[in-house]
């Protein structure tokens, strides 16, 4: 297992490492080829004084903070007070710098983090694939090593994941609206864990949908996953010990395991295998709510209604400026009425209320984050078609997720060698520390990582 | 004092009455003349065998229930099991009868209230005058004693006024959305109470504005409110003994105190003068805030693209069966477009937190509840000028504290000969019990009803 966030604060804890040293590794693996495009702009002075205030503090005898000095990554989406959040696009660069830390920062810097860098994203985190006109594409670090193409990182949050798959960051601060931090968790072999959205703040955070957006974040481990939210919910996870005998899985089969690509249905098939030896129960079951939400979206979803209120007036200023299929996507929700929008509201509760009923016997549901690996970047740059086809098929079950307010982890389940590949560990709204401590479990039995 | 709904469970209770006695009073105020248009459908049977199984209960021993068979009127608006919900219109006249009572037709059955039936009002809710050209207007009964000329109920709960006016029913469950509740209780010398509105089920009930409505009811005095919202609200109201001279109260002058006729600032002017002298605080201020409203609802409001949402594919089919009036009110939600809906919702919560940071010194805040006595109907139905001019009039005050999301009860604070004025006691979401806490002292000093 890669060393973690947990591990290497116990070292700091045990004074075998400082968070100065740990923050040296980190600077000098910022600096090594993979991480060009990862971040936007870095903040390595303001993280050097950070890890040292830690280590003062706890060299003088006080108790060492949640996050030990380490480095976390930020997205371009949130403020940091004195720098300018650009969401990854050219069209806030002249905007003022931020007069305050967004919420999720502040938990984060409160918690002792070092905080290294805007990371790159996709622009105004749209679209799962991660490729950016302005600042470049990330290319996918885990996939590297496997093969000389380069591959897409997964987006919105792509920097964030390279900033952890190199080791220029022990965990990232990302926003997942319809799956921006388990997509380039689950390309990368990294755990993603996507909140019930009312547990964190999204304040000072540049909105995708409003209804949506959840402020979450990526690491190595669930341990670490469970670390980052206790920081930025400011609650504390329940931990239950309980073997995976225990635990009943629901398999939704509508939709979500159509169009596996070979790597990832043999994955997926492992792990399944690999939990019903260890004596869970692993239920398949239609779920058929999923195959109606194309029909409660047709009118055009919330990422497109909310965005468009949002992107409106800039949009008429400096359209130009946009990655075109950026803008395309936005503008189609300027057509939406308000009386699609409130349908669309309430279809959502209706459909929440029906598939938590259909699913109340499960203490969480299994399926791949993604069907598919990481795809070669140079062909989705080349046709808008194979872009988008990739990137529909990249939302489709995280986005599931998002539509019912739930919460969701994604964890690797691919073996050394092999492609990552993400399981996506699921449940509904507020069923954060189940979905938590299976997670656990899982990645026990699994022991990838 | 009129007897209210308290004072008669007492006699019930003590075994000096019966509610089957209560019922026949109740029911022979019905038959009486001013009770023309009041009720679209009486339920009498069931009423009836409501009042005498309260009794026979009582008489075995059991506790009298909180509303002890006493009569209450059920605005159409409800559902009640077994019975067509009408909304006082002629559209849904074909409608399949309700399978299961509203959430809160129900809590009021289980606490001992016979439903008397459902009571007149504006069709589907819209607009405070209560003029309904399908099923007649319910002329206002407390004028009536002092003026030959009949003259508006109010609305849009204009048959619930009268049925507790008249004593058809001891209390009236009605809807609130722009002050449904207020204006006809302010017209009508009663108490209106509009709870913040995530307090009581909106389950069951035709919708105006699902962000506004709020399930409330009609009383004769400040403690038969607290009790029915007790009953709506399955939650108990702590009542402080606090005395006069230990409250402060802000009295708005923005836009609310504009426009009064000579009767309602006598009678307004007159209570803050009471109050004064009985030792509490009065403190007007400006709260500019007030001065917003019109811009933030200039694409439309929350009513014209929920309600356009509710009837559009109605209006296309039996547009010609509604009030000209009320189709006009309803069409301005067509032209909304989702982002002009989604910048509301956010306008309303920044203005929502800057009139409460406003508000914060007082502890309740006092105007009149509507800035005119109960026009003619006549007037009103001649001409479309001066009934959309009378119209927001009504609307204009009690409004505010639908969009603050808050609480506020109408009390009577006009002499006997006088036509009736409201003073309207308000707060912020969730001070609901200081709005009734504060009523009650208020009551009690200025000595009306």
């Amino acid at each position: 297992m890669t060393p973690d966030l947990t591990a290497k604060r116990c070292e700091i804890a045990s004074r075998t490492s400082t968070a100065e040293a740990a923050l040296e590794v980190s600077m000098s693996a910022l600096r090594s080829a993979p991480n060009r495009h990862t971040f936007v702009r870095l903040f390595d002075a303001m993280a050097l004084a950070a890890a040292r205030a830690v280590d003062a503090q706890h060299a003088a005898g006080a108790p060492l903070l949640a996050l030990a000095g380490l480095s976390v990554s930020i997205k371009d989406l949130f403020d940091v007070q004195g720098q300018v959040t650009t969401a990854g696009s050219t069209v806030l660069a002249a905007d003022a710098p931020a007069t305050a830390d967004a919420a999720a920062v502040a938990r984060l810097r409160h918690a002792g983090a070092a905080l290294m860098g805007h990371s790159n994203m996709t622009e105004f985190a749209f679209s799962g694939v991660g490729i950016n006109p302005h600042h470049g594409t990330p290319a996918n670090v885990a996939t590297a090593a496997l093969d000389a193409t380069p591959r897409i990182p997964g987006g919105s949050s792509s920097g964030a994941a390279v900033s952890v798959a190199t080791g220029a960051a022990w965990a990232a601060l990302g926003s997942d609206t319809g799956g921006s931090i388990r997509i380039p968790a689950a390309l990368h072999g990294l755990v993603g864990f996507k909140s019930t959205a009312r547990l964190t703040p999204a304040q000072g955070c540049i909105p995708l949908s409003t209804t949506l957006d959840t402020v979450c974040a990526m690491t190595h481990s669930v341990r670490d996953a469970i670390l980052l939210h206790e920081v930025l919910a400011q609650r504390h996870v329940r931990r239950v010990d309980r073997p995976l005998h225990a635990w009943r899985f629901g398999v939704p089969e509508t939709a979500l395991l159509d169009s596996l690509d070979a790597t990832v249905a043999r994955a997926f098939d492992r792990a399944l295998g690999a939990l019903r030896s260890a004596g869970a129960q692993v239920v398949p079951f239609a779920l058929r709510e999923i195959g109606e939400l194309g029909q409660i979206q047709s009118t055009g979803g919330f990422s497109a209604a909310e965005s468009w209120t949002w992107h409106r007036h800039r949009l008429a200023a400096h359209g130009a400026q946009y990655d075109p299929r950026v803008a395309a996507r936005i503008r189609r929700g300027e057509r939406m009425s308000a009386a699609d929008y409130i349908d669309l509201l309430q279809a959502r509760q209706h459909w929440i209320a029906r598939v938590e009923q259909a699913t109340v016997g499960f203490d969480a549901l299994l399926t791949p984050t993604v069907p598919i690996v990481a795809p070669p970047i140079a062909e989705l740059e080349a046709s808008d078609d194979a872009f988008f086809a990739a990137n529909a098929l990249l939302l489709r079950n995280p986005s599931v997720v998002n539509m019912l307010d739930g919460c969701a982890l994604s964890l690797p389940c691919h073996r050394p060698g092999e492609m990552p590949v993400g399981l996506m560990v699921w449940s509904s709204a507020l069923r954060d520390d189940a979905v938590l401590n299976a997670s656990l479990a899982i990645e026990a039995e699994l022991g990838v990582g």
